[in-house]
């Protein structure tokens, strides 16, 4: 399989987690987000829509991160990263919607360029959105995580699922711009779990090829 | 099953999609976001997230649409929403996604308000930003729904799937501001065929019971 993305970005870096924690072996093809590289006419024909990640596999070629994970954990479901009980499931998933519909999208480098550029704040205005959107996203999932009986070493009982995979790369972005992460003592133990794995700690963007 | 909405949310207009095409029954409860109801304690103590949809099924507490519609699904496979191919499944997720990761987060009303009251933009800088959104993820979909041979009377085969309950209300959404749609022949040409279906038309906003 080989794995367009870019080390700094989070939905590549649930893509790399699931990967690792399936055990499967990938080719890594970085572009240079920052460069505009995801603008390049042999990227855009792989994938119109001109984000990472982008995974050929099986012939294919399959965009979006979550849609990637569900695809992986269909065709390799051993280790699973759902559960296999339809609500237990719908919790897992709803984590991880928070992560990928409620707070990632609204602190995407073209968010932020757009913020600059057509707006033009400052960096000062622009961390303050940054960090806004990831706290009142962490609020809700603390409320849930610190509450609900299914929450364990993981996010969902004591192995990693598809909601560990999409918040330990928050977690990671939250630090960049220093967001207080005291209100927030159960995601940061399952951050802390997490990266005890080597699954999640090789998926570091740090540890990329591309990192800089 | 009890769905609590709002008739212009379009993430529980996806819900309510997805529940008329699957036959199932369902008491609404609305919440006037716009009056803050999402925000009142009783609805918090439901969801923490104090976001609609959500859906009370089976003794459980559901929220975030798509993993309830996953759920859906699950729970009630005929007809499906999901093709029952993996890589197929995949190419109908992503669609759905490009929608909802990467149109509608931008769009919503808390986002709206941020611009607004923090940032202090005036309506017409609100709407240029609402609309570059989603014409951005249009040209996406656009490009790819034109060019790929999946695409038929619907966005996957000629049957309505997951792709077409996220793609219907963001369609809807943007009417609302007036987004000259004439650069999207296919999307346009699949939301008539959609609105053709009683499901998707009973579940429009101006059909629901706090339609004002």
């Amino acid at each position: 399989m080989r794995l367009h993305g870019y080390y700094r970005s989070s939905a590549s870096f649930r893509v790399r987690i699931a990967l690792n924690l399936k055990g499967v072996s990938y080719e890594q093809i970085p572009h240079h987000l920052r460069k505009d590289a995801h603008r390049a006419p042999d990227f855009l024909a792989l994938n119109p829509q001109g984000f990472v990640p982008v995974l050929e596999a099986d012939g294919a070629v399959l965009i979006q991160s979550l849609a990637i994970i569900e695809y992986l954990e269909e065709r390799f479901p051993d280790p699973p990263l759902l559960p296999a009980d339809p609500l237990e499931r719908a919790r897992v998933r709803a984590l991880a919607e928070i992560v990928a519909c409620d707070i990632h999208p609204l602190n995407n480098l073209r968010v932020l360029r757009y913020l600059r550029n057509e707006l033009g704040h400052d960096q000062t205005t622009v961390e303050k959105w940054y960090n806004h959107w990831i706290a009142e996203g962490f609020q809700a999932l603390e409320a849930m995580l610190a509450s609900q009986p299914q929450t364990g070493r993981f996010c969902h009982g004591d192995t990693p699922s598809l909601a560990d995979v999409c918040l330990i790369p928050q977690v990671v972005n939250a630090q960049n711009f220093q967001l207080d992460m005291a209100p927030f003592p159960t995601i940061r133990r399952i951050f802390t779990e997490a990266l005890n794995l080597p699954a999640f700690a090789r998926a570091l963007p740090a540890n990329q090829p591309d990192a800089e």
